[in-house]
């Protein structure tokens, strides 16, 4: 892994995957003491940020692999993501997705020309059907995280950040990223690395799955005690990847982590203030820039929003449970 | 008015005024029935294009009528616009609100350093206070929409939709603009005049409040029968002005109408395919765009979404009503 697999990513992604805006208001700053910078991945192609590492992967693909397709375990931003990519690459995807995953993302990865193929947790293996499927027709796995070309394409985000705080007269700040397996965060430390060193990339998480604060504090993969029951599930995974974690851990300042109502608090100014949908494992970095502000660094701090995928109703209850 | 007063206010705003980026969702093109390019004005500061109007007109004045200040009349949107435009100059803002305007918008308005003056709609005569008040200190007034500069400063958006529109391979399609009294419609019809010929900007409005699809359709100024009831209240004025009008007469295609269902209905689109917060009356573009497709001709059409300052009740009805 290096900046040239990013630049290489950035690229081939060039017309395909959103410049995002870097945003901000002077309520948010107020509330942070600080000025707050707002990258919204929200805004990305299929709402998240999963976008970018998909085109990456896919783009990288020879031709005799997309012409075979693509597949995918997931069961909510990646499915979408992948889609996306191989429908605009003319392939096809497979995307092995839980039976009870929620019904609006089964038919979005569907909606995005995916063959979706539902299992039951309780009684069948995903990754037994995976590979079956994967060995009958050639099929190219895409993992979510863990790999070069994945991490290649989120690090994207990063030279995007580079460029837009140099424009925004910001040469230093902590960097606050919504973490789930690392894929984003080490990617956007390798650009940071290259581009803007004076930007120190941090995970972000919520409490109870802060798998990745805790490896990087004791300097090995640790994992989350329990993987359900977090609001935030968009970044829940059971720890950080084998190959997330060495960047992390090389170039990652200590992780931050907020409570749930935090998180949702967060939602609820980013519609009053920056206008934008954010779900709650989106807004886990900006809760962090916002009601942490001693776990903080500098006169500004930005932070990565890294998706929108949310149910209205849990939508709703957020704006009804905080005002501005 | 002409294109170099345009080309002129995107030279003052550089770096102070968003470039919004144009969005899309395959979700939102099969609602229409052809591509779908959104102009998200509400990510603009403030929330809404009013911003670019207010920075054009308050950045254009000599250095001594900024000392003195500037005033302005207004509910909602242009009164952020102002005072954000104002604060950013140095300069003091008197921003002339009813006492019944939501007290969100006041809260807002005096948020960002503006001096806010109520008055009582039933007994007291807002231009006689607004005189008294500039009259007393000197200062300049900003109006909303029938001013030169107020124009030119919409009309950046249309400078940036010629350029987008061409970065996505459209050379041909109707943009429809949100419209009030004009200034952002006229603006961005100037705009694409010069930069865009095969863009033809049509404005979108309510049903009952179409002063200007009507006055386009006889030649001449017509007003609104009332000017109250409405819930897409950022945009209804009541009567086109006479700057805008002229413009619009000789550039616009015949307007659009919508109902207050669909741009609640196009609110519900907007966060679940685009991850946008709007109002009702941001929405009447992107709801022409979704509903009235025997209105449009192309195989695109560009929806320009003025703005996002919506309560969250409101907000959260549209999303229970209208499932994706």
């Amino acid at each position: 892994m290096n900046i040239d697999m990013i630049t290489a990513a950035a690229e081939r992604a060039r017309g395909h995957i959103r410049r995002t805006p870097l945003l901000s208001s002077p309520f948010l700053d107020d509330i942070a003491g600080r000025r707050v910078l707002v990258k919204p991945e929200c805004l990305q192609h299929t709402g998240s940020f999963k976008a970018r590492g998909a085109w990456s992967a896919v783009s990288a693909l020879e031709p005799t692999q997309l012409q075979a397709g693509v597949i995918a375990f997931s069961s909510g931003n990646h499915a979408q993501g992948v889609a996306h990519a191989a429908r605009e690459h003319g392939a096809s995807a497979v995307i092995i997705m839980p039976s009870d995953a929620p019904r609006a993302k089964i038919d979005n990865t569907r909606g995005l020309g995916a063959e979706v193929v539902l299992y039951d947790r309780a009684t069948e293996d995903r990754d037994e059907i995976g590979e079956r499927m994967a060995a009958e027709r050639g099929l190219t796995l895409i993992k979510p995280f863990d790999d070069p070309q994945v991490i290649a394409g989120q690090g994207t985000t990063g030279l995007e950040i580079a460029e837009q705080a140099d424009e925004a007269g910001v040469d230093t700040a902590d960097v606050l990223v919504c973490c789930g397996g690392g894929g984003l965060t080490s990617g956007i430390a390798l650009a940071l690395e290259a581009k803007a060193p004076g930007l120190r990339p941090r995970p972000a998480e919520p409490e109870g799955f802060d798998d990745v604060a805790r490896s990087l504090a004791v300097g090995s993969i640790q994992r989350n005690p329990r993987l359900t029951g977090s609001i935030c599930d968009a970044i829940i995974t059971p720890q950080p990847g084998n190959l997330t974690f060495p960047i992390m851990a090389r170039l990652c300042g200590p992780g931050v982590t907020v409570t749930e109502d935090q998180a949702l608090h967060a939602m609820a100014l980013a519609f009053h203030r920056l206008k934008l949908v954010l779900e709650p494992g989106g807004a886990v970095a900006l809760a962090a820039a916002l009601f942490r502000p001693e776990a903080v660094q500098g006169d500004a701090v930005i932070a990565v929003a890294s998706g929108g995928n949310v149910d209205a109703d849990l939508f709703a209850s957020a704006l009804a449970r905080f005002a501005p």
